[in-house]
């Protein structure tokens, strides 16, 4: 723990309810409380919050969630104290919850510095991640509100990019423009260029800068921060937290505040980071056999290739087989009470399985 | 029950071991005790119990199986008397077994009739299949050994063929000869021709003639069987019983017996049977909505066609859900353990899955 740094907090937004992954990833079991990682028992969550532990102490560490999730999401981190679980009553985007952790941290530690992470991303070298929130973290030093970019390896339509301006030191620049998720021509130019990042969601500041640019950009939420603050002064009571949500406009940090603020920095970086979006890019994640199957258990392949199988199925876990004979190109997806038997390429489509239970009233699959 | 009938016994063969419909089938759950109805509690053996209960008595109704299934067979057919189970110390095919059974019926009944059935099929018009039989009984009162032979829908190559003889009464036929599994070309003509039937595997004598005749074909076995009536008169000590056994020659009845006697009756049977030899038969037996989809439950099918699902998982049973996106043409097979993903059109390859199973002494998934 010597390496933890002094006034550094981290807030893990937490609060997804990812229906992509049906039927592992539920309403109450949303995709950060899933063990995705292949043959693994820990949760998306507990993978981020152990990934910063060198750099951020348990006490500085937070969860922001929704109150549903309150129980699944402290045992998912139980080395977390109690007071680590920011709850939201209400889903009103980043930019209130972001505001409102700024304001929770500052109270705590008036030089405090803040790590806004995701909590459903994969870094494969960890090492290298955290060497680049250092960075980030000095440029948040020098008063910048920083992101963190990530060096993109394909065309990817899927996610929004952030253009580099001039540089400022290492991997740190200026950012230049945010660009919403581009068709997959623009994209193609975009990686040829080599002047633009994927956009990781990740945040880094002091918490006065954001209480100011919150102050400057999003008035109404400002004045929401500090009737919150007049009512507690730890801004933590359930009441006054109520309110503030209930009066809160729902908008994203990137709208309300990144692309009207000036003094941004973005550090680019790659360290093998993954968005586990889809049952699609599982697979890609995934270490496969020589005919391209990915699992995470001992199953049985007999002329099938490029499939995954992804099997959480709690009952007798260690005689448990799928076999999948003479398929290609499928997801095989086995909890207690699912199924999902979807074509790779289009495992974006479980939404449709979603909205086809919503429709029929069945709730407990949902 | 006033219609059953007198000095009738029943012999249902349900010994199988069946591989072909894992992960369902197993070593301590065959085929025969699996519910494979659409919806339905009824094992196969069970519902085969009940289709013969309006001619035979429980007390006149003898199970045939494995020793290793007793307590699986008698769970499936909790109304017959402890008596009813014949168990088989080692499987020697069906001969060695019917002539035992013809033997312990003889001494508790001189007069008795036999009708020996598979346990595994289905007869959709029960009420028709009882008349076949009640046909095939007043052949046998005749002296004959009589089989019911099954009017061909199609050319199937997956049975042996009858070839009927001069007519005798009603549907009741001479055999002219017993026919190997044809090739297509084969199995064509013969279904043209009207001539012939598939060979259901049942039979219907008298105890004494069945005797008689595998005195005649067969005459070691028959000593064996002197041998155990001297041993014991019941011919049901378990000492006696596997010495019989250890001895016997392992030979089906059709080619110890039937293919040498001339006695012969076919009873031509029309009655929707059904002998469910693969997931791919489940399929064409279970009603499909319209898209050609096959369930159990209340599964759930988005742009899929043609697909079978089979849940039979314990757990949770009324809130679970397979979801099949987009694929065609699939059998998808749940149960608490396994999980089976194959095509349709290949079903019969789960045999494969067997093997491999087996290779990596996975032993209970067999």
């Amino acid at each position: 723990m010597a390496d933890q740094l002094p006034h550094v907090f981290a807030v893990i937004l937490a609060g997804g309810s990812g229906t992509r992954f049906w039927p592992a990833s539920r309403k109450l079991r949303p995709k950060q409380l899933l063990s995705l990682a292949q043959g693994e028992e820990q949760t998306l969550l507990g993978a981020t919050v152990e990934r910063i532990s060198p750099l951020v102490s348990p006490e500085s560490t937070l969860i922001s969630t929704g109150s549903h999730l309150i129980s699944a999401t402290r045992a998912a981190v139980p080395d977390l104290p109690d007071g680590a679980i920011l709850a939201e009553p209400l889903a009103k985007n980043t930019a209130p919850c972001i505001a409102w952790a700024a304001q929770v941290i500052a109270r705590r530690d008036p030089e405090a510095k803040v790590i806004v992470l995701p909590s459903d991303q994969h870094a494969a070298d960890a090492r290298e991640f955290r060497r680049v929130l250092g960075l980030a973290l000095e440029e948040a030093d020098a008063g910048r509100i920083v992101t963190v970019g990530v060096v993109p390896t394909r065309p990817e339509t899927g996610y929004g990019y952030i253009q580099k301006g001039p540089a400022r030191r290492g991997d740190a620049f200026e950012v230049s423009s945010f660009k919403e998720k581009p068709d997959l021509e623009t994209a193609g130019t975009y990686v040829e260029s080599g002047d633009y990042l994927w956009n990781a969601g990740m945040f880094i500041f002091r918490a006065a800068d954001m209480l100011s640019a919150v102050a400057r950009h999003l008035p109404k939420l400002s004045a929401g921060l500090e009737e919150l603050s007049a009512a507690d002064p730890e801004a933590t009571s359930a009441a006054a937290v109520a309110r503030y949500f209930e009066r809160a406009e729902s908008i994203s940090i990137d709208h309300g505040v990144m692309e009207k603020e000036s003094a941004l920095s973005v550090v680019a970086g790659d360290f093998g980071w993954t968005d586990l979006g889809s049952w699609e890019s599982l697979w890609e994640f995934w270490a496969k056999d020589e005919s391209g199957n990915a699992a995470g258990s001992e199953d049985l392949f007999i002329d099938a290739e490029r499939n995954l199988v992804v099997d959480l199925r709690t009952e007798r876990p260690s005689e448990k087989a799928a076999a999948l004979v003479s398929v290609r190109d499928l997801c095989v997806v086995l909890t207690d009470d699912g199924v999902l038997v979807i074509p790779r390429s289009e495992s974006q489509r479980v939404r449709e399985v979603v909205r086809l239970l919503q429709s029929r009233g069945r709730d407990q699959l949902l």
